[in-house]
């Protein structure tokens, strides 16, 4: 295994560096897309099963929908078709033959849902409407970078429909506060939480917010979004209902989305020098065993003891990594670039004490504990710690490089020295946005709320 | 909610007419597409949920790799390009331009995935080498039935490599027992397994072997396959390795897979005259409560006893119907359509004499039970007991429905009259199975093995 750049000065090579010795994808046979590896797709998997459980917490059922929406389907709500068509994959032959009506390869999946929620909705006693798919979308992204921006990817996609215009911003917002308990209690991520701009919201929505992560190289990172549709597709579907009084309604929409982009940002926001830290409540490996020894006889006691260690585990993630063709320097470094959360060491001296030793990921820290004290539950206990820890380095990293300013010259110094968030003032003029832009190559990720009224949250991001 | 059409009469209507009342799937904007609705995505999810474990059992890790497969890496295996070129749906546009080479949606991934193994597989050491994706795939249907024969379906497929044929045989083995585990355990169907004919073998495998269940009505339905591919696709691909004496070998593969057909499989194969019936452990509601009540005070009384007895299970997927809309008997019919297991009733009588009624829906029979001895273990007896009714009425069925005849006119007469699987003896000319089917519509499902060699198994097949 080879070393990975140094973080600090190669950002964007120690992030291809990780992503390929801890094993999580590689660029495919086809371009812009990548395959996600056994460790890289276990990542997803154990996202998937926390989220979807946060997901069917608020009601909503998952569905499947078809990938591929015809032409006139695509076309009938304006703002949407002219924001996405022009990044589909469109399929023209099929069985053979050209077709006689072009199919694209959803780019999400509003035409070809709220299409079907026409036959769905009639009655205010339908709504509301709560559904979700898990699903792949292709967009034909011309500059790819593993799980941050790929053709294809793979995300949760939420739909609802509301009776009005309330029942939708409630909805968006118990999907932007899921994502953002989402991040903090299983990413261990601090996110900046609110809403877009006008002239980065969502094609065809009313308006979308977003939650923002800080990079460690002091780049945003969007990490999902959630959209107040309001009642546009509802007319371009002919998605209607009859309300109490029996009068015809639209409807409201929302949708919502997080993607396989949150492998990238678990990278870019925990990553050090040594790879990947993942938080233990989303590891799919919590604890790594890892047996020293050097003649037979120690094998066989030291093998004999890891096995009785990880059978007296319940409920934690664990893997003994017995192979005999690798040192344990080569399993250590291994396990570290994987970001496991704990190491637990035993050898012969270990025995002999009837101790192990514990190392932490987060932290580097190393301790012995007593063979007896060693259970599920002082584990879990580090693990928590662990949890934690990873939550707090991001927190004091995210607030270290959140600043406020009085002016446009004060933050394009920022940006240029240290990058991180910067609140400024901004006249809601989408051109002093494209100077701003221009300048520092700057977004605006959030406008600015409450006491940040009138401001907004400038950033470089991904 | 109409009646279902009568399953002896016309089994076909009945068949989409199950679907529509149970709210599996309904038709989408798109030809040959299924939108999977909430019950209908549910029962695939705990199909995955179940599968998946099995998978993971055999030492196979979940990956995920692009669905669009170009020209130049799917035309490499001819008898495979040959076989599923014609029935793809093809990508000629991307991001607004014509592509310089088309890109083929997925129709199955043996070709994308083993261009990869050929980066991953270089020593004897890196064998055996076992993945899985959960996938969409896109076939270019003309004739289709929701989920026995769509143009997307869902999917998982399993693809291995070994160092010799030995390895092969034994994954592909492997794979189909445990697919006919699957199939006894939790769907509580029972199959014909083995090997299939030359003439019906997948495209550019070896052999095939398959899994065959019978529907009700009289015909076979192909429930997973499992290939031995050989080494013709680590010849296509160029995927080698040094064995122990350091000399290149070409790997054999093998690919697995069962799809959303295992819904209709379900359906045809367990459905009676008022709808679904869903096997317990597959079943993603276990026991409904309706609550019958006349006047406000009786209301209360009995939806306390009944959140009561919700409260009461443990590790049941229980569900109280607590609509008030709808009539108990409404109720009744739609989860006797949608194939809840076990129905509990709960009225102001009941209530008086301490009891509850417990219906059973594979035999429609009713009992009373006191309600302190309605517990999570006794219900889960009775779940046991429909689980086993259940695949005992299927297992009878096929048995009173497999004959054995000596020539093809004493088969003919069968296969018109009755339908069902027929072992009759064949000579391994693919002419007179033409010949057969032809006269019968019967295709041969699996050659005979053991004492049933020289012959085959016919069948007329969905």
């Amino acid at each position: 295994m080879s070393r990975l750049a140094d973080q600090k000065k190669d950002f964007p090579q120690w992030y291809l560096d990780v992503i390929e010795q801890a094993q999580l994808s590689e660029n495919s046979e086809v371009r812009g897309c990548i395959v996600f590896k056994p460790y890289g797709y276990a990542i997803w998997e154990r996202i998937q099963q926390d989220m979807d459980r946060r997901i069917k917490e608020l009601g909503v059922d998952n569905v499947y929908f078809p990938m591929l929406i015809p032409e006139s389907i695509m076309a009938k709500e304006e703002a949407h078709v002219e924001g996405f068509a022009p990044e589909c994959a469109v399929v023209t032959y099929g069985g053979g033959k050209e077709l006689a009506e072009k199919l694209y390869i959803r780019p999400t999946s509003e035409t070809i849902i709220y299409a079907t929620f026409a036959k769905w909705i009639h009655s205010h006693r339908d709504l509301p409407l709560k559904i979700n798919q898990w699903a792949n979308i292709v967009r034909w992204e011309m500059r790819t970078r593993p799980f941050l921006r790929t053709m294809e990817f793979l995300w949760q996609e939420g739909h609802t429909a509301h009776a009005n215009k309330e029942g939708a911003d409630e909805m968006a917002q118990a999907a932007l506060k899921m994502y953002v308990d989402f991040d903090r209690e299983t990413l261990a991520i601090p996110v900046m939480a609110g809403i877009k701009p006008d002239h980065e919201k969502f094609a065809g929505a009313l308006y979308t917010l977003s939650t923002e992560a800080l990079a460690k190289d002091g780049k945003a990172i969007q990490a999902g979004t959630s959209h107040n549709l309001g009642s546009g597709f509802s007319e371009a579907y002919d998605v209607s209902f009859l309300d109490e009084e029996g009068k015809a309604q639209r409807p409201w929409m929302t949708s919502w989305g997080v993607s396989t982009r949150l492998i990238g940002t678990l990278i870019v926001v925990h990553g050090d020098e040594k790879g990947l830290r993942i938080p233990p409540k989303l590891a799919p490996i919590q604890v790594v065993i890892v047996p020293i020894y050097k003649s037979d006889e120690e094998k066989e006691k030291v093998l004999k003891a890891c096995s009785d260690l990880v059978k007296s585990f319940n409920g934690i993630r664990v893997k003994l990594d017995d192979r005999s063709e690798k040192s344990p320097g080569f399993k250590f470094n291994e396990w570290e670039v994987k970001g496991v959360p704990l190491r637990i060491e035993l050898g012969p001296k270990d025995l002999e004490k009837n101790e192990v030793t514990v190392v932490r990921r987060d932290t580097g820290e190393k301790v012995s504990m007593k063979m007896a004290d060693c259970s599920s539950k002082s584990v879990n206990a580090i693990l928590d710690q662990v949890q934690a820890g990873l939550y707090d380095q991001a927190k004091k990293f995210m607030e270290d490089n959140t600043r406020t300013v009085d002016s446009v010259e004060e933050m394009v110094k920022i940006l240029e020295k240290d990058g991180g968030f910067v609140w400024a003032p901004w006249d809601g003029d989408i051109k002093s946005a494209d100077q701003i832009q221009k300048k520092t190559k700057a977004t605006i990720r959030l406008l600015g709320e409450g006491d940040k009224e009138g401001m907004a949250l400038f950033a470089k991001a991904y």
